[in-house]
């Protein structure tokens, strides 16, 4: 029955993530004359970049996390949905939750990727990754509570492997782990225990290539490795894990092959798109790479399906300069953007050219007072790179909410090396950390 | 053998929890000639006052606790021990964890109390409490969670019983919970729906006695039901749960006997000692009260044992007016203090007259600029009472840490009514907040 009363319903745009695709095509839609739905599994999106830090105690799962209802509060054409999208079928134009059927006339999908454990996934419980907040909650559960354990174990060897800290992946989240792992060992704990010598903490930082942070210029990486090594880090490139069993990481390097006792080992590596690539794929016939992205258009379409876009980690974008792009934050908010320009354009009959990334540049941050910048021509290094670290994750901070003041409380906390939130929850009690996490 | 070289061992005290009570007793020692133990099952102290901020969304968790290593980081006679005490032998004078045996000289039991379900245990799982970080966090889950099922609910009858909040125990934290959760429904969460009205929402507080908040004076809770009933709750008093089943609250109001459909059941009552009490009494046959609380003598030792002390919320202090001291910070923390002062005075072979608590007053938060403030001679409600009540907790907060900004983050979300650490944690995807979490 159709109501004559009704006005022409807008056009119905579904955007499955809330992640930074998902939210920056939300955002830029905003004030347009379509009907937005974001569905995503958490009611909150996360400030991923700085997820190492709760991983590390500096900050609160809170300080980096905006309600999605809150940002597009006033948005009144966005509804947030909360669940989990199952499958598609782009014939009917519908996606389908468990409990719910949501039809739409654009999609976009914006799932993002996991690490890939490249085809071991029984790692995943010995090496944790860091992509959610249980995830970060996990790994300083972890890192805190070996030091616990060492504090109270009595067999030197065993105490040796408490203190041993094994980062698989030297791109910008390993390095920074390293860094802060480094920072917290050599530096904010150093007084805390009674036992242990916190100092006689060995870091490891594994990297698959031949040097650490690839994506960054060869001199700036250089930097960063003698940054991490002065704070205390081991970095062993050109080095592969082949086995992590009985709390023994076994790496190869050329022919060489070693071995290592450590009970906390944390993964930093891989890209492996997420179920919805699959998912794709099977609906519309999309290529995917090895990793499970999926092989997207010059558009960000999906091939015949010109209201299908995928945004963000969950796509391969290789007509830029032949290879994909990075899985890194400004790509993903940089296609959100596009796609709903173009969805704009088209409501008016119009187009837009291909997609190009605009490469803004790459940092890490090592520690305190020490960064990496390489913005192309400009590349910093040390103080004036940790300032200019700073003030980008200030201004994206800020792009969401009122978040200054948190800011300013990293900046605090990072200056006094203040780890108020370094606490083990999780569980009742305190339990060995090798322990695999029920949550 | 004994090491003539060694110089006579220090007394050993071990302290039993790192709440107000064990955290107080140690820092009093800090500097005295006695060597400490303080175990506790967590490695960080939490400011419980708090806590109902992180249950509503207003706080982090790491806003509110402390590492104990971090507070004791100076206090070079001061042993953190991460560990959970299962036993106790006053005659061999040790306590006994799962891998450990630790001597002491002196024992202060300090491990608090729990609410109590009034022998309905089953409930707990259907109308958490909160007492811990995991309770709050929990808690959250449902606040959030229930709003947002209520937005995807269809069927009106149940999207009542979605916004529907009922809050057992009028004490401060269930006047508390009440009062954020009506700032919430009516104020903060107002423009984030699309589907439901949060204004509809339905905030009942049941408490048994005749009066919420009776630990401060009649003319001041009726100034706390008065604000808290103009924020929109609904406040029943004289009323006892008799039933929770099928998401239907059960209450007795004298005869009346009346059922609410709700989904979302929180407890704030009851007063149940922690398992130490059971322990104590088997060893050492002192008696308890019907809530488990360890009958303490006027100097806080144990009966028969001069060198085991009990201080906070486990014990039942009676001397002063016939009636338990309440289960507030500030006993605990006076009688931490009290007992650290004599173990000091006994060391050189003098002793203190017995534990007097000096009432400092009560006081509870009921909504932005709403408390009230009972000092005794001084009664202070609104706004001013509400400056109060920051003033007070800063200053607690400051005790422990460079707590100064996160005092001013709190002020700063409280005015500006953010709630960025709303998150539902705890689960990879969003379900139904009525199952109970499996953490």
């Amino acid at each position: 029955m159709v109501d004559l009363h009704e006005k022409k319903a807008p056009h119905q745009v579904v955007i499955v993530g809330g992640g930074f695709g998902g939210l920056y095509t939300a955002k830029t839609l905003a004030k347009a004359n379509v009907s937005v739905t974001l569905i995503d599994k958490r009611n909150f999106h996360l400030f991923q970049p700085l997820l190492y830090q709760v991983a590390t105690g500096t900050l609160s799962p809170g300080d980096i996390s905006s309600p999605l209802r809150a940002v597009f509060s006033k948005s009144k054409n966005t509804q947030v949905l909360l669940g989990e999208v199952k499958d598609i079928n782009p014939k009917a134009q519908h996606v389908i939750l468990d409990d719910k059927v949501v039809p739409y006339d654009t999609l976009i999908v914006a799932t993002g990727a996991n690490h890939s454990y490249f085809g071991k996934d029984h790692w995943k419980d010995l090496a944790p990754g860091l992509k959610t907040v249980e995830d970060a909650i996990e790994m300083r559960r972890r890192i805190f509570g070996a030091f616990e354990a060492a504090e109270k174990e009595t067999d030197p060897e065993k105490r040796r492997a408490w203190l041993t800290f094994v980062i698989v992946g030297g791109g910008p989240t390993g390095v920074e782990l390293a860094g802060a792992i480094a920072e917290l060992a050599y530096k904010t704990l150093k007084e805390d225990f009674r036992s242990i010598d916190t100092s006689e903490t060995k870091i490891l930082l594994l990297q698959g290539g031949d040097r650490i942070l690839p994506h960054i210029a060869p001199e700036l990486s250089q930097v960063a490795a003698e940054s991490l090594q002065k704070l205390g880090a081991i970095i062993q490139t050109k080095t592969r894990v082949t086995n992590i069993e009985n709390d023994i990481v076994t790496f190869k390097n050329g022919d060489e092959v070693k071995e290592i006792p450590s009970k906390t080992i944390l993964w930093a590596a891989g890209v492996k798109a997420s179920p919805m690539g699959e998912v794709l794929a099977e609906r519309t016939g999309v290529e995917c790479d090895h990793a499970g992205r999926v092989i997207v258009e010059p558009d960000l379409t999906v091939r015949g399906y010109k209201n299908i876009f995928v945004v963000g980690d969950l796509g391969n974008f290789s007509h830029q300069n032949g290879k994909p792009l990075p899985g890194v934050a400004p790509v993903a908010t940089q296609q959100g953007e596009y796609v709903a320009k173009l969805i704009k354009k088209r409501l008016k009959g119009q187009t837009l050219p291909e997609f190009r990334y605009n490469d803004v540049g790459s940092l890490a941050m090592i520690g305190q007072n020490l960064a990496v910048v390489d913005l192309g021509l400009i590349k910093l290094q040390g103080f004036i790179a940790w300032v200019f670290w700073l003030l980008i994750h200030i201004y994206f901070l800020i792009e969401f909410d009122t978040k200054l003041l948190v800011v300013f409380q990293w900046a605090w906390n990072y200056i006094t090396r203040n780890r108020r939130s370094r606490l083990i929850t999780g569980r009742e009690a305190f339990v060995e950390p090798k322990t695999v996490n029920q949550q």
